[in-house]
């Protein structure tokens, strides 16, 4: 059995990344999410340790520290990061691994691990994404505004991502993110092994 | 609309190429089979125009010298071609064209057009793809020895490809080759002035 893969996405807010992995979590792709640590406040309807695990400032610096963190990144005054340990575990396992995390984390992952796979969701618009924010009605305007700010600069970082995917209608999204992880597997580069065993008729 | 993407595929014989690309054409994933052009003789249920545009070595060779071919090779004392215009106007229009080629074909259109993908199709092992050689029972013991020899050596090519798909249970084959051809499609580098468009608000 091969190393699992390490996929990373992002999305600006409101563009259904949450939805997106929760369903293609649901289906039978060999992909496990892996938590991440922040410091920022627990929102309602969180928990710890299935949203993220909270941690205070000390313990989020203890962490880096003790080099337990394969990334981290201060965004909007609280620090974010990837527990090393579990993610290393679950490639070794085989299992694929996927990570939710800001741009500047998600360059993090790919320079550390060149092999990882990023994957940025876009609206189909930005007047779509607007009328998504509005609809959810969280926030009030001026942070619906700054979020679409923060948007168009996030998009604008989309090309340094391996696949763009479009969460128009949000089942097609979802198959289109299953076919990106189960397409990756079959990449030559993570087979070679596979390749020598047909050959050598030890399957 | 963007210009589509060209896929190549080859496999050894016995490896079911011909079933996964029939069921997967038949789908509805933006894909056509380009057909190619050779100076081998029409064996029974073959059609001229639809399994080969089949040819006289002279009008093979009047083809190379008017430039009408991507690509050629002689393969078993006869040659194989991929019409030029056919695939670029396929291509230009945004569809995604998929070849069926031999292997030294495939290296050579990869060579011309290094953004086409190329998909090896193995068999789940050497006996399993002796099993159903000897099953199809349209070759004799000799005919098969050989077809075996060559898929090892086929089989050892396999790494200069983008992709490897195992053809074991062909439903299964035919969803991950299905899987390769969408997720190619969301392939950052093929979608840069969609980011464009989506920051710009001009879907």
């Amino acid at each position: 059995m091969g190393r699992g893969i390490l996929f990373v996405v992002s999305a600006p807010a409101g563009c259904g990344k949450d939805t997106i992995l929760e369903k293609a979590l649901a289906k039978d792709i060999n992909l496990c999410y892996s938590v991440s640590a922040t410091t920022r406040t627990m929102r309602p309807g969180e928990t710890d340790g299935i949203s993220y695990y909270f941690k205070s400032r000390k313990e989020f610096e203890q962490m880096i520290a003790d080099g337990e963190l394969l990334e981290h990144t201060e965004y909007c005054g609280n620090y974010y990061g990837t527990p090393k340990d579990t993610v290393e575990e679950t490639l070794n396992g085989g299992k694929n691994v996927v990570l939710k995390i800001e741009i500047e984390g998600a360059g993090n992952i790919k320079k550390l691990i060149p092999e990882s796979v990023l994957i940025f969701i876009l609206p189909p618009s930005m007047e779509e994404l607007s009328r998504r924010l509005h609809k959810r009605g969280t926030e009030d305007e001026e942070t619906i505004c700054k979020r679409l700010k923060q948007a168009e600069t996030e998009i604008a970082c989309a090309e340094k991502y391996d696949y763009v995917i479009v969460n128009g209608d949000i089942d097609e999204a979802v198959e289109n993110f299953v076919s990106v992880i189960k397409a990756e597997s079959f990449k030559t580069v993570r087979n070679k092994d596979l390749i020598l065993k047909i050959k050598a008729n030890n399957m």
